[in-house]
């Protein structure tokens, strides 16, 4: 039986998180997305406003749960009772890192085990980081993300 | 609730691909390990013996259920009412070919996905090629292959 | 002003090489689709077969011929006045080959240069030798191979 | 017809970003060198000096043009009217990053190629950042930059 | 003969740094560990602090001696004497970077070569800046790094 | 004192194989550059062929001794006393086989490690393959293999 955390920075969400996040939550128990408080990168969206669009694009899915969460990834998995973490594999260079921070974790703690899914091709080369380049040159981001997050980029940038 | 295939020529069975299957079986209600028959390659041990060395190292596994395919994977998978095709990653390079698979596999049928998993970190180069190849000339092989496969390469190379 | 090549084996040719051939045209005073003849490996098709469903594939575009070449891929983009290679780049680990070939061919001949192209994400993953391995057990190719070629495939595995 | 932009940072340009606009000038019309102006990092020169040491190593190539944009990439291709992006291809672990921005400009101006290609493997290894580094420690650049950047960068570090 | 120089921040060192160092000491004739000073991250320990660390676990080496620069990483392989680089490898994707460190080097001083070693599979996914993160939430980074270096991380994160 | 062996099949031996042994060979107080004798792959030159071959363009070097071996590499690291398995790094996707058998090996004899060297830019690119592939149709190898290669080569093709 699953019960996994998925976590990220999702700043903000996009189609490639959400269909990570559908096909998780199909082979789960219970999904808990994690969303990574502490996280040095200054963000474009707050925490609250993080929170918000995790719980309004997953509403449809019964037993995805939407939580914050400070310091290790490996602490916040175990005290959701959760027994895998769960990581999207957009491309080969992540790799590296994805199978470094798996075998670290594995070492912390040999109960919680590290489960990858690709995102399918459609998704496969989107990034937070690229939908909040796009938007601020009022680019369409139609393509990468939910309509609800459309509406909060375009609020953003507007009068800006 | 993850239903899942994990596929593999196994000439022989190593200690990598068990510890694969000792995670996914954890987190499936049923795993059925696929040994696929129709392989190209002139394989060391036959279909009739790598069964058996699957089958005897697993056989503490109660939702372990070893299965002889020909044919595309998917259609083994969706026979077995899989909804899920596990697959080891050793190796950066490897996971080209393997996404390569899964978005094939995904347009063939939608309903399977494919997850990954990858192997604790000392089984992480072990494959049954070098396996084989260090057993041709009585090299040691008992840190790669269980008791069991260790008496089975032997009796294929004595004598000879 | 771009004279080139587009080298490969086509056995059969497919959506992702298609895909190429349509942009290379684009940029292209004349693009000529390379047959390499002395391929090692047993094709599925025939060289007359090949040519066929390439020249029916690309008959739509004005300045692309096909032609069939047996020997170096510099000395034949030289026969054709080619200042350019173009190859399909549809993986991380092509690119290695493809610029270890890139160089060699750059020694051979300075005045060639080769150019890269990907494919569309959705045609990124397919391969010829999935798509046989695909018809030979009669799965459904229809979403990887120009119409003209799936009639091709069923014929070569109706009766077998 | 070719009609391409070729963007970059070029604090300062090298001797692989010149390799780069030799080969893609040689296949096109015309060849638009579009300097990002608003780039995150702190540059070493000025907008106005990368504008200059630009023009001054291109300027015997007739049919290129050296401009500084703002934005998006596929925004400033647009307003070019270039029908195709060049990226340099220096080493393995770009091309993923390379394929991403790739697809997500396609998905934005399906009009719009990239084409990629690769430095001379003597120059294959040249990065401004070490450029800089180098120049900082009063080392040795000539084999790495044109004559004309040599003597902009020991300005640079005159007297500090 | 060798005589070699192996570049870091170590910040902190770790057992795999560790496993380098014990690997080329047996090869050197002397080992120069080389602490860069002029590392623009901010660092958690100081030069003094990694210095004392670095020579604590390093003092039953007879040929390793620990020395700090500042510049380029040739000047200092030149003012040592030394005949060699030594970096390891711990990651496909770090190779790259590596491969362009090392010919960078190889133009600047064609007498100095690089060399490089991987660490044993137990320690090839360490890395500093996990352990630190580590170290920050509490956590047991006892596997990653020495015992004198866990008290070290343990002063500075006590009452913080 | 680094005691090593460079193994290989050498067919042919290569400017990029001498780089490595000149690099080597410096380095090592003896460089037993090993000839695999049982590669499976049919070879162009017989293993007579090859040794002379390389003891011809080797004979310059002191400290460099050819011989053939069969069976397994650790093995014959072990029968000349060797400490050292040297390997070329030529490309990326390389690393992760060499990893894997590096790794292995360590496993079989943890008293004998294996160092990587990179080959000089100009020679990144050269394989056999390639060299003989050129060579069947007697396209120009002088920038890739030693003059007295060119000949055997040549010897090779004549009459074909």
């Amino acid at each position: 039986m699953l019960r996994a955390v998925y976590p990220g920075s999702f700043d903000p969400v996009t189609f490639g998180h959400l269909n990570i996040i559908q096909k998780a939550a199909y082979f789960s128990e219970e999904l808990i997305v994690g969303l990574l408080s502490n996280n040095a990168k200054s963000p474009l969206f707050s925490i609250e406003e993080r929170v918000n669009m995790l719980r309004e694009v997953t509403k449809d899915y019964a037993n995805v749960r939407v939580e914050v969460f400070d310091g290790l990834l490996i602490d916040f998995a175990r005290s959701q009772n959760a027994n895998a973490i769960i990581r999207g594999l957009r491309a080969i260079t992540d790799l590296d890192y994805e199978l470094q921070m798996s075998h670290t974790n594995h070492r912390l703690d040999p109960n919680i085990e590290t489960i990858f899914m690709n995102t399918c091709t459609e998704y496969s080369y989107i990034s937070s980081s690229m939908v909040k380049e796009i938007a601020t040159y009022r680019g369409d981001v139609t393509g990468f993300v939910p309509q609800y997050v459309v509406g909060k980029l375009e609020e953003k940038f507007v009068g800006k």
